[in-house]
């Protein structure tokens, strides 16, 4: 025996888990689970949205034709139909063989992090960003930088700015953003494509909202223009259904074989089943008969939201934007960008709008650095029309009883 | 632009996934997919034994009686239901907040590593030792420690000398080990479980096969001795089916939470549609019903491949064990594990018995350190008893060809 260990506790943490910390959106998530609180919170697509009958068929007949291969072990790539779905979906020529099904996008993720990043490795992300990749970052130790945004996407000056060797990517979330609904507009796309092959540096985009547009699709993916140079993750969660826990990442050859091991490590492979079963039901076109209902409602709950808002919210009359809340009015997406009047904090207002029976997420959670504390994330694709209509005066309620007194 | 970027490969590669590698027995498995090839090789339970209807039925009720929920994000911790029976199963007094549902058993060694193991960690596992262990703890960058081992477990003197302060753990398969089939005595349990207290080492205690006894149940798990001081991880893979990828750990309080952080950060949750059709399967009682058969059915399959090698191996006569094949008779699991006589060279044999038609895992696939060339893995669960017959007849024409001429 070579040491005096503290018996009661021989568990000596890895110093990357200093760094975990719980989520404060499930935190918020558990606080709003009390009947009678409309959620503005939580990114959970309607239920409204998942096809249960066709999920009810698709498990009869994988089960009927196919249970041996389904539930047995399987490739760590993934089940060859789905793959070659997906290829056929994508809006560029895509080789089957360069695609990896994940457990979920977040695990896409996990992968990237675990081949990509080394302590204290530069790595990019938008200003704010996406809460999930941040916590799917931070175990494998990164360097963050925020790069500026604004309602166009990334600002690509600053980008150019900030970059410095070694930097291993620009995570961008360009469609509908989480958190901000934010879609990154054609020209903004061409300059980053096109900047970031000059600096050498890859671009890791998530898609998982592009096919819940309103009005029109949104410009072509940034990978599209360069694939070579990007890593692809979408997700079977915003367009069926989340628990099914299905995603999946395009990465060019460079990279795909390192991404195919780290996988094989992280859970052998994703359930062959739930992939059987969401091939079973893609079968015939089912997604471009069932997404444009999605969209349909969502864009109805989008505008319910916005009529609301405008209708609720203090200060309609007032031109300074410091003086009211504002709001933005994204094109697809389950997410509102919103921003309180000055001297508010969207952190301190959170229990008070609970208490009036409407939870959101206060912004700062998604930056990097700096917070806006006066942000806040609003979804508007859980909750009906009516719950949307009594959470926005819920929260008008909230805004009012706490706003500064105007100087 | 701060740097001269190779403009047709940005990507720099992060220093762990150096050290992945793919799957030797995935490589192997793609190998053995030819038509007509018994396969030793893949650790699959038997096709017959997975609940098909049971299953179906379990699909049609959950997503007739709980779509919503089941097809919607959820705890990362796990479906509440299959938490307290996961609990009400083990041979401990175990809280269900002590435990979290993982994608498969492999994910919760990858949580392991995220969260115990720093770069030049000392880890110890056992020799040889489970492959997909060695590959899940690789990224993180331990220093693998290889303990010895024989026929009763880990030699607890051994562990002792080789100990450093600061060693994260020792990860231990106790039931029928993959890939040697052993099983941990009950004496070797005692010592190992008061030696790693004493020495302040935690354990990593991985039990997939316990369920899988042949004639009398092993003794109880090392975790159930002292649970602060071990993680244990557990799976539905062999009693259920590998394709829905479900499994858990169980840990104590000082580990607990950054384990939840890790498994969001990795995917979010895993399927509560599979959770809630495991669980629907498991109500009742079902696996008391369930397991028996499987024991039944692995433990003539086990005597067939038995009764098979002694037929078939030549040299039945030879005392000298260095000039004949030997081999052990696990009490229960999936393996056997055999030893070619002095010479060969299991690597060397493996092309050869594939001509034959048989295929098999070499066993240095298994060892952290020097491995023994002579080993091979055989796995008799997958194939029929028809089949294993072919399979070690083609396997001991093999071994005929190239033994080496006696002295």
């Amino acid at each position: 025996m070579k040491q005096s260990p503290n018996h009661n506790n021989p568990w000596q943490l890895a110093r990357r888990a200093e760094r975990m910390n719980p989520s404060v959106i499930r935190e918020i998530l558990k606080i709003t689970e009390r009947p009678g609180i409309v959620s503005f919170a939580g990114g959970l697509p309607s239920a409204k949205t998942f096809p249960v009958a066709e999920f009810a068929r698709a498990c009869a007949t994988v089960l009927r034709d196919d249970a041996a291969a389904a539930l047995q072990y399987s490739a760590s790539e993934g089940y060859g139909k789905l793959l070659e779905m997906v290829a056929g979906r994508l809006p560029w020529s895509v080789d089957p063989g360069q695609i990896l099904i994940t457990t979920g996008s977040q695990q896409g993720l996990d992968l990237v992090a675990k081949v990509l990043i080394d302590t204290d490795s530069p790595v990019m992300v938008e200003t704010p960003t996406y809460l999930g990749a941040l916590q799917a970052f931070t175990p494998m130790e990164p360097r963050i930088v925020s790069v500026r945004s604004d309602e166009s996407g990334v600002d690509v000056d600053d980008l150019t700015r900030k970059h410095v060797a070694g930097t291993r990517f620009l995570y961008v979330l360009p469609n509908f953003q989480n958190p901000t609904g934010r879609t990154m507009v054609e020209a903004r796309r061409a300059a980053l494509v096109e900047r970031a092959a000059q600096l050498g540096l890859p671009l890791v985009e998530d898609n998982p909202y592009g096919d819940l547009w309103f009005d029109a699709p949104p410009p072509p993916p940034l990978t599209a223009r360069n694939p070579d140079g990007c890593i692809y993750l979408g997700s079977f969660s915003k367009v069926l259904a989340p628990g099914l826990r299905l995603g999946f990442l395009v990465a060019p050859k460079a990279v795909f074989p390192k991404l195919l091991q780290a996988k094989q490590a992280a859970d052998l492979h994703s359930p062959g089943f739930n992939q059987r079963v969401i091939a079973d039901v893609m079968q015939g076109g089912f997604l471009d008969r069932h997404v444009p209902t999605i969209r349909a409602l969502y864009k109805a709950q989008r505008d319910a939201m916005l009529a609301a808002l405008s209708r609720e919210m203090p200060g309609a009359d007032e031109e300074d934007p410091d003086q009211r809340m504002t709001w933005n009015k994204p094109d697809g997406g389950m997410f509102l960008w919103a921003r309180l009047p000055k001297g508010m904090d969207a952190i301190a207002l959170l229990p008070k709008a609970v208490d009036k029976g409407v939870a959101f997420v206060p912004g700062a959670a998604f930056f990097a650095d700096t917070p806006d504390p006066r942000s806040l994330r609003l979804s508007f694709v859980t909750p009906s029309v009516a719950e949307i209509e009594r959470g926005v005066a819920a929260l008008a309620a909230a805004v009012r009883e706490n706003m500064p007194v105007a100087a």
